[in-house]
C-alpha cells in the first residue's frame, strides 16, 4: 500500500508505463525496525548517532551472518516498499525545477532499492542493532555486506 | 547460465534452499558494456583511473537522466546474473576459514545486486560512459543514483 505521501504527485511531475515484466526477483530476508512509523517521521538522513534501528532477518540467514561482527560499518540495501516506481521526473523541495529521478536518490525510482551504510553496534542472533538508517518502520531488507571488501580474493 | 567460475562450490562451501518464491521483481533499465567478456577477465576491484566502461539504459528511461550530468560521481546498482544466489558459507580466497556471505561483497550472494561508485565521464543519450566498474560485459543495471544526495529536501 502506497503511503499518501509517495502517491502524490507534484505539479509538472511526470509518470511513466512501467515494462509490463519484471526481469528478476528479490528475496525480502528480514525487515527493519526503526521509530518511524510513517515515511513523513523518518529523518531526511540517517545518522550515525542516530537511534538504534534493527534489522531483523529471517532465521534461515543465520549462518550467513558469521564474520559480520568484525566489520565496523556494513552497507544495507533495502527495498522501499511504500514508493511508487512509475515517476520520471520530479520536483523535489516543492521547487519548480523537474528533475530525473535518476538524478535524484528520492525512494520514488523503477527499482526502490535504498543503500545506506551504517554503524554496526552488536549482534543479537539474526538481529543487528545499527544507527545511521533512516527508513519506516518494517522495510524489507534485500541485501547486508562489509562497507568494504577485506579479503585478499573474495570469490 | 552460470559461469563456471561462479557455480563451482569450495570444499566445506554450505549453500541453503533458497525461499519458494521472490517476494518483490526488479526492472533491467539497461546493460553495462565492459572490455570483460568472462569473470575471470574482471578485475578484482574498479578503479576510477580503468578503461571507460559504458552503461547503456533502455530509451524508456531517457527522461529519467535529466540532469545526472552535475553529478561527477554515481552510484551504480546492477544485477550480477552470472552468480549463483545459495551459498551461506564462502571460503574467499580459497583459504580454509568459512565466512558468511553477508560478512563478503562476493558476487555470490542471495540478491546478487552490486553497488559501485564510478566517475561519470560524460553522457551520449541514455548512454553513460564511466569509470571505476568491475563487472562482466552484460550485466543488467537496476539503479542509477547520484553519489550524494544534493537538494534540500528530495521527496
Amino acid at each position: 500500500m502506497a503511503d499518501p505521501l509517495d502517491s502524490d504527485i507534484r505539479p509538472g511531475e511526470i509518470t511513466t508505463a512501467l515494462p509490463q515484466a519484471h526481469d528478476a526477483g528479490v528475496y525480502f530476508i528480514g525487515h527493519i525496525r526503526t521509530p518511524w512509523t510513517s515515511r513523513r517521521d523518518c529523518p531526511r538522513r540517517g545518522a550515525e548517532d542516530g537511534p538504534e534501528c534493527r534489522i531483523e532477518l529471517d532465521p534461515r540467514w543465520a549462518r550467513v551472518l558469521t564474520g559480520i561482527e568484525a566489520h565496523p560499518r556494513i552497507q544495507v540495501l533495502y527495498w522501499m516498499h511504500l514508493s511508487r516506481r512509475d515517476l520520471v521526473l520530479q520536483a523535489p523541495g516543492h521547487g519548480s525545477t523537474l528533475i530525473g529521478t535518476f538524478a535524484l536518490r528520492s525512494p520514488v525510482r523503477p527499482n526502490p532499492i535504498a543503500s545506506s551504510v551504517v554503524r554496526l553496534e552488536r549482534v543479537e542472533g539474526t538481529t543487528l542493532i545499527v544507527r545511521g538508517l533512516d527508513c519506516v518502520d518494517g522495510t524489507p531488507v534485500v541485501d547486508i555486506k562489509p562497507e568494504r571488501t577485506v579479503h585478499a580474493a573474495e570469490t
